[in-house]
């Protein structure tokens, strides 16, 4: 069976890589005579390659090619690869793709034209790199009812947050040190902005309640506007700061999404997330918490997900009926702002005690060389709007707010 | 479709609630029309129970009914398990056990019977309770070599370490406690020693590296000789003890595996494992560290991957090609001794200075209210064997050797 390879980046790259040296075992895992790369589809050029004889540049050539069945597409973005997949999925290739974007906005298209064409699209690297995570869900969810689903789904956050927890950093240099380390873009703004998340968090509630969920529908906050003094009151809350990913299931036809930073208390799996690893905890009425963790990026973590989605395609000529998901109503995804919320709160006010009488039961949090105006407490509330309408009745200028998980 | 379940105790109760509960959207799941429990096959009269009626107790009538296309064995115990689960695969049954005893014992035969009449025998219940991780270990091989994989695989010891070392229980106050909350039973020595720790590396470190592990070839510590001095120089030197199962690849013909109390870093996934959670760790080539963490044990966790399974072979008439594993040669598992180490020791000598002048580079430990006789230090050696000779030779009297990991 012949494998093509779109997109010869850090991904793709990755792919042939594993294929090639493992070529022999994963053929056998595959049950083929041979699984092997014959194309690979770059507008670039790679002059002095191992792999020279395979590059191509007309995407044609894949698609006319009938000894192609599976098609591994590490572009990344929307456009072509969105053109591309469906292309090969409606000429009866099977696709395998790492690409979040693609199945966070396209995914109820693509696994429509897969069922239609009885072919597979797999996407287990989209979510989490090399952790398994897409089909560890389904096997959960094939004898559970998922409440929740939460996680630590960015590595590159998670590598700025650990160096401002353990370090000590500010955010701006615990970004540049990522970037130094290749873990973070020269445009970084899909990361730190919580893009990235989002997207991962999406895939994560399609697969798990069944109906499409649109990254546009989803509250997204980033990490920009964590400073050092809140990094300090969560160390003395008795937790850590993590952005985190999270999706519940309210009522059958209603979840939550969001993707923000939150408190997670210590000892928990994904406090001790560190670095650039993810950890995604899966909440279901039968198994309780389940949580997967390991590289969430990274050119080999990744690349063996992507692979072991293409060994997959190759044993089960005939479709797999483990994934799908249907179309969403309208408000599918509930506004945050109408949530309960138990959040951190810090502000700065002339007047502590009388902001302390209106803000009723607080648990105020101290640390060292606070300033003299500071005041940081943890409070609950119905919904995140009461919260924010007891906050602007405050003569008080709130700092920042941040929610806390029992995750 | 029907079912039969042989053995109505806490797992095979779940299986059925669980059967029962989700019917509608299980048969769903499993693309059947129906898929209902028909027998529970079990020798104890339960009046009243809601299931009354399907309760049998002789196994021929699961044996020679054509409609039962897949049993679950959750009798636990390797008589009668073995003979009524060969009977039924080769009656041409699919069989899905939660049962470590048989697995660990027993699998190798039961797979080739599977393999032979075309159908499944599944067990992913038997490790790691609801944890998926059967399945996600053959998913991660699949584009991975497996260098190593360690857990914390029993829940009853790892709740009792975790009063330990957080309540500064003793250890026979803690099993107590086990015992009073339904953790641990009567006669505990199936987990205190080690015992169902060691049946659970046995499958993993077969289905890892493809070849049986026996029970009996690998050396099994269980956790009653750990004191509350162990649990206090643990915290000294900056982690806690957790009982580890443990293998690793150290050639195409030989493996270490092994089941001992040992030294885990704060900070890791392992360290933070507390209560009756259980962890486990795989180490791949391209994948890197990845861990899997939930319930190990507990009615409906358990029951909910049996059930995964029950809807897995309904799904797949013919058989899964994912498991399986072939015979091991003699001396496959390395003996211990022959292992590096890096262990912490604790030892009475009434010439400290002249004991560190013989044990040459060691790390001293200290604690508070130590004996004054009391030496403790972490110590590395070529082989365990050197390391208790080096002990042996000096006037000091060993109370624990404890090894240290990189998990």
């Amino acid at each position: 069976m012949k494998v093509a390879v779109m997109g010869y980046g850090v991904v793709g790259s990755g792919v042939v890589e594993v294929l090639n040296k493992n070529q022999e075992s994963i053929s056998k895992r595959a049950g083929q005579e041979e699984l092997a790369v014959k194309y690979i589809l770059d507008l670039r050029d790679f002059p002095g390659d191992v792999n020279e004889g395979k590059f191509i540049k007309d995407f044609n050539i894949i698609l006319n090619d009938d000894e192609v069945k599976v098609v591994v597409e590490t572009m990344g973005g929307l456009n072509p690869a969105f053109d591309f997949v469906s292309k090969c999925l409606n000429a009866g290739k099977s696709v395998v793709t790492s690409n979040k974007e693609l199945v966070a906005a396209k995914g109820i298209e693509l696994l429509n034209i897969a069922k239609e064409k009885s072919v597979n699209f797999l996407f287990e690297a989209s979510v989490g790199g090399g952790i398994p995570i897409i089909r560890p869900i389904s096997q959960c969810l094939a004898a559970n009812e998922i409440d929740e689903i939460a996680g630590i789904l960015n590595g590159t956050t998670n590598f700025i947050l650990t160096k401002m927890i353990e370090d000590k950093m500010e955010f701006a240099d615990a970004l540049k040190l990522a970037q130094d380390n290749g873990y973070a873009e020269k445009d970084p703004t899909a990361d730190i902005e919580g893009i990235d998340a989002c997207r991962k968090i999406c895939i994560l509630a399609s697969l798990c309640y069944g109906k499409h969920v649109y990254p546009d529908g989803v509250f997204t906050q980033g990490i920009t506007k964590i400073s050092s003094e809140d990094v300090e009151y969560a160390k003395s809350w008795g937790g850590v700061i993590k952005l985190i990913g999270a999706s519940k299931k309210l009522s059958d036809d209603k979840i939550s999404a969001w993707v923000r930073p939150c408190f997670v208390a210590n000892g928990s799996q994904l406090a001790s997330t560190t670095d650039v690893f993810n950890a995604i905890l899966v909440r279901g009425d039968a198994i309780g918490d389940v949580v997967f963790y390991g590289r969430g990026a990274g050119k080999l973590p990744t690349a063996s997900a992507v692979v072991a989605d293409v060994i997959d395609c190759a044993k089960h000529v005939e479709r797999k009926k483990l994934f799908g998901w249907g179309e969403s109503k309208e408000n599918y995804v509930a506004d945050y702002l109408d949530l309960p919320v138990t959040a951190y709160v810090r502000l700065s006010t002339s007047d502590k005690e009388k902001a302390k009488s209106q803000l009723g039961d607080i648990k105020v949090l101290t640390r060292d060389n606070a300033k003299s105006d500071e005041l940081a407490f943890v409070i609950s509330a119905k919904t995140e709007r009461e919260l924010n309408d007891t906050l602007s009745k405050l003569d008080a200028e709130v700092k920042n707010i941040i929610p806390v998980t029992d995750f």
